[in-house]
């Protein structure tokens, strides 16, 4: 089934302890949209400038993403710069400049209306609220941040009472949500009507709260992690994703989802920008999913690795 | 079979969001005997102060704890003192005074002797070796800490060519390895001569290594964690005391012993010193257990909680 997201496409320059990048691609709704696309069509619906060039639409297009919602605003991309602390636990800004995206209307085309499945990536909870009005989906989830949060907590909580799923950090939840603990943050945000919840917690894995159950993956292990930007957006695309080729929503595919997200976030932080997520195979998606099933048996047996 | 722990005794005061506590039982080997006592028979080889005072010998021995080799020295009980920050997930110390644990050198008796299993908690690590050497144990695995970690690396990395098994804190396991990424900090250890290693992250769970397999278990799921002194130390206690119980230690029943350990430290942080620890039922253990399997199980079905 069709997977649309809206959201952020970026051009970010990145230090970390591997190395540095200039003005490579990123933006949340492009790590989404390539992680979603190992599963199932994806339309991307975003905004971008005159200086957004070819390369990038070829490297989507590539992934099979459909960039027809693509919009080329009269400005410059977004553009965001920041470090990574050694252990890559800590993120520092450096520079965001939003461009294009900061006056971003994402615009409803009618074959928009009625995707099946939509992901709300991180914009104004107003306009992530009037999008899931025109685009009345079978399925929705929606990711947001701190600066929502803070600035637009009741647009926030109105919009979680008309979705599914949250897609969240864990430091983010229990802002959400005023709590310091997060099981408690968690109990808290499904009582504003959430199906379920997805908390993302970097390089210790992911947690899904759905209705009364919890199930918790570890991250797929990797020793070289070599740059940590989008891989909660490719756990989401890749969650998402899975979710939207299987066609179903409930507990077990939800749980599969969960393992699926877990490894596209892991290729992601594999290398700089997409260069890792947007050349993977299927069939290594399918084995590190496989390794993975495996971290997770008590009963064994244990996978090598 | 019986389960021999060398390490600490002392009494903390603890601070956290929660509440306060002056001078209260605590101490690795304190909390460890306690969580294994669940599981197997357990000696306690640790030095106390002349004020260490009738209650908590009483506690120990009501948990059916061997506290005869449990040496009373001149001198007074190691104090500790810290507090937690909001979140839990920062200590600060505000003092320690090791008092008759500076000098502690553990004598093994006769009986001591060809103890089947041995957790060196965490002492200098030659005073491990020197213990180790004497016991010949079947089995045994060690902690250690940051201080020996800088002050006796040559040391502790012999000890480690010595043991099975490490369990050990995710920062300490790199420091110790000299690594900044846990997963490369874990193939440096292992490259040591450990048989396995379990690297313990707090909030996140807690991770097996052994041989070629990874595992990893997600930490049981606490709304009100009061108070995570000694948290560590319980989960070595289950984890130890479990394969103790089992007679085995291979890849199945460790895997097991992980799920107990995780339990075991989930009841640690349900309340101050070892007010929860000391007083579970073997029946809440095992239904934690169930439902911590339950949180692991890909395919469901997933349990109510």
């Amino acid at each position: 089934m069709s997977l649309l997201v809206v959201g952020s496409v970026a051009f970010d320059t990145v230090k970390t302890p591997y190395g540095k990048v200039d003005e490579v691609l990123g933006g949340s709704a492009t790590y989404f949209s390539v992680a979603a696309s190992y599963f199932t069509p994806v339309r991307l619906v975003a905004v971008v400038g005159k200086d957004f060039g070819d390369e990038p639409v070829r490297l989507l297009k590539g992934r099979g993403v459909d960039v027809s919602g693509l919009e080329v605003a009269d400005g410059k991309t977004f553009r965001w710069s920041g470090e990574y602390s050694e252990d890559l636990n800590e993120r520092t800004t450096h520079a965001t400049h939003l461009n294009v995206f900061e006056s971003f209307r994402p615009k409803m085309r009618r074959q928009d209306k009625g995707a099946p499945f939509l992901f709300l990536g991180n914009i104004d909870p107003d306009l992530q609220q009037q999008v899931l009005g025109e685009v009345k989906p079978e399925f929705v989830a929606c990711d947001t941040m701190n600066f929502w949060i803070e600035g637009k907590s009741d647009s926030l909580k109105r919009l979680l009472g008309s979705v599914h799923g949250l897609v969240i950090n864990d430091s983010e939840a229990r802002l959400l949500a005023g709590e310091l603990n997060t099981v408690a943050a968690a109990r808290r945000l499904m009582d504003l009507g959430l199906k379920f919840l997805v908390i993302k917690r970097g390089e210790f894995g992911a947690a899904l709260f759905q209705g009364g159950h919890y199930f918790a993956v570890p991250a797929y292990p990797v020793e070289r992690p070599v740059d940590p930007t989008g891989a909660g957006d490719s756990f989401a695309g890749g969650f998402m994703g899975f979710l939207a080729r299987e066609k179903k929503v409930g507990g077990p595919a939800m749980r599969q989802a969960m393992l699926y997200g877990t490894v596209m976030a892991s290729f992601c932080v594999e290398d700089f920008s997409l260069r890792r997520l947007a050349t993977v195979s299927e069939k290594a998606i399918d084995a590190r999913v496989a390794e993975l099933r495996g971290f997770l048996d008590v009963d064994g047996p244990s996978r090598k690795r």
